[in-house]
């Protein structure tokens, strides 16, 4: 690697936020992260979340700032910090009123999952068994999400939906935390005919670093992920992968339910995990924190990946789709 | 005059908004207008009317654009078109939740009221009878606004109030839409200890056009009106005054109703009106609407104020104050 250290972008990340993780990031070099603020809340739920972040920005103003535009990952870069860009993982903070969109990205949202595991207003969740693809409501949201710059987001989405997502948008979708299903046939891992229309579509895929989404789970190696990389990188070239590794960290597994059951259910769902593993797996220890990152540099240079190739996957590419992204579309 | 028309910003108006009323705007040269977005309303109701104010801005877009800085105006000018700022006449959108002045300056509200009229959680308001100044949560919100920049406004207050107000307010306040309470007696007019303070605070007054705050009301003469301007700067300075119309175009008489009662009273409270006067009132014949802001240039051009002091009237000065106060407090 050279002395300059390249853009690091991670395009998904749920902590239980502290300065502890805000001094991690810089260690590790992250210059960018986008961090989920929604999994079942409604609008207002949404606002105080953001007011929570806003408390965070100023108390640790020497760490992290918020992030809007493309740009203030440069800004962050060059001042030291951090930039934090915000995302659901649900489409319930827009309610029933397609004008909270534009809202929620005058508040700095950047990403919006139309669906989280389950069917929601817009699409359908990757645990529905029926997937009727996305649906009225669906469409014109994602239009006006197309407008205002708000990124669709189809990482807990089901396949259908997904394909009809890709299609409808008139910009370029993201799945910004999933891996190929053809290397590990978990059920939020996406096809290969999926990840292709993805990329086709100039659309982004960041590469998952939780352990349910890992070939062997906690104990998947780095050089198994490094070499799903390049099979991936073969098959949908390297300008629509990058990094979104949906670390969780030091959440208690209180979080891990609330994530998966909600307010919807009065049941446990297990999600990805099961009765005998219910809680928060494991990272595996080659990706424990984000002082880690510079390992998935070393492991993707191992399997053959060239300076500048690590450069696009570790953050490049998700900084060339936050530029093409996040503003305004433009007229015609 | 000059062949170049000045900048022209109105710093109060409660319309009922329409390509008419915007098409005027352009017709009298109103580079901004400063437009009240609500006046009882929660912080969700207020969301709403946000979301209708940017259907407009998508659907006159030819004619109007969301000011959100000072280089807005310009921008707007340069494109011929009207910068609309939002603001609250009353503090119920940040219900209590000190963490909303942030979330509601990022959607582009750049004044608020402490108080309308009535006691509020922040500071008394002009009808009341006793005043016991700025309360405890009002001095912590003021801090905040100033720490995000979003402009305390004074204008329905009640004197010991907004004398606290200018004290505790480490940036200059507004009161966007009154006249002195010497020319005109009125209860939301001001007192000429008040205005000092306020101007020498760095302040700044919008005079007001709306008949219940002019000598005379609806009949009150524009040489009256001007000459009242010329004896105010005589006092208080030129830098400090502005226009601040408070026009109500085209509102049914149920709006004003809706302004003085909101939902705090079940019995009907007639505010500046009376049992027999109880609606909107008519405007002066010399300012009906946004076309007819020329007729101020002139009437004060023949009150002795040269070209350059009608323009730091007609919007100079509240674009330097705009200026100074719409972004977040530099450090120290």
């Amino acid at each position: 690697m050279s002395d300059q250290a390249p853009i690091r972008i991670d395009a998904l990340q749920y902590g239980n936020w502290s300065g502890k993780i805000f001094q991690q990031m810089r260690e590790g070099g992250v210059d960018a992260v986008h961090v989920t603020i929604c999994y079942h809340g409604n609008f207002r739920d949404t606002v105080t979340n953001i007011e929570d972040w806003n408390r965070l920005f100023e108390r640790h103003a020497d760490l992290i700032v918020h992030g809007r535009w493309a740009d203030d990952v440069h800004e962050a870069r060059r001042s030291d910090r951090t930039a934090i860009f915000f995302g659901f993982q649900n489409c319930s903070p827009i309610e029933e009123d397609i004008g909270l969109v534009e809202i929620c990205h005058a508040l700095g949202v950047r990403f919006m999952q139309l669906s989280y595991n389950n069917q929601s207003l817009l699409a359908t969740g990757c645990y529905e068994s029926e997937d009727p693809g996305i649906t009225r409501m669906g469409r014109a949201v994602v239009k006006e999400m197309n407008r205002v710059g708000l990124v669709v987001d189809m990482s807990h989405s089901a396949e259908r939906s997904t394909l009809d997502a890709i299609e409808v948008s008139e910009r370029p979708i993201a799945i910004t935390h999933a891996n190929p299903s053809t290397w590990h046939p978990a059920r939020r891992n996406k096809s290969d005919r999926l990840l292709t229309a993805l990329a086709e579509s100039g659309g982004m895929l960041g590469l998952s670093l939780y352990p349910h989404h890992l070939l062997g789970g906690s104990d998947c190696t780095l050089s198994s992920f490094c070499t799903m990389v390049a099979r991936l990188v073969d098959k949908i070239g390297i300008s629509h992968v990058g990094i979104g590794s949906d670390l969780c960290q030091d959440q208690p597994d209180s979080v891990v339910e609330w994530m998966r059951s909600g307010r919807w259910t009065k049941q446990v769902d297990f999600g990805e995990g099961s009765q005998d593993n219910a809680g928060f797996p494991s990272q595996p220890q080659w990706f424990r924190d984000n002082r880690d990152f510079p390992n998935l540099d070393q492991g993707l240079a191992s399997a053959g990946f060239s300076q500048q190739e690590v450069a696009m996957i570790a953050g490049q590419n998700w900084l060339d789709f936050f530029e093409r992204s996040f503003g305004p579309r433009s007229s015609g």
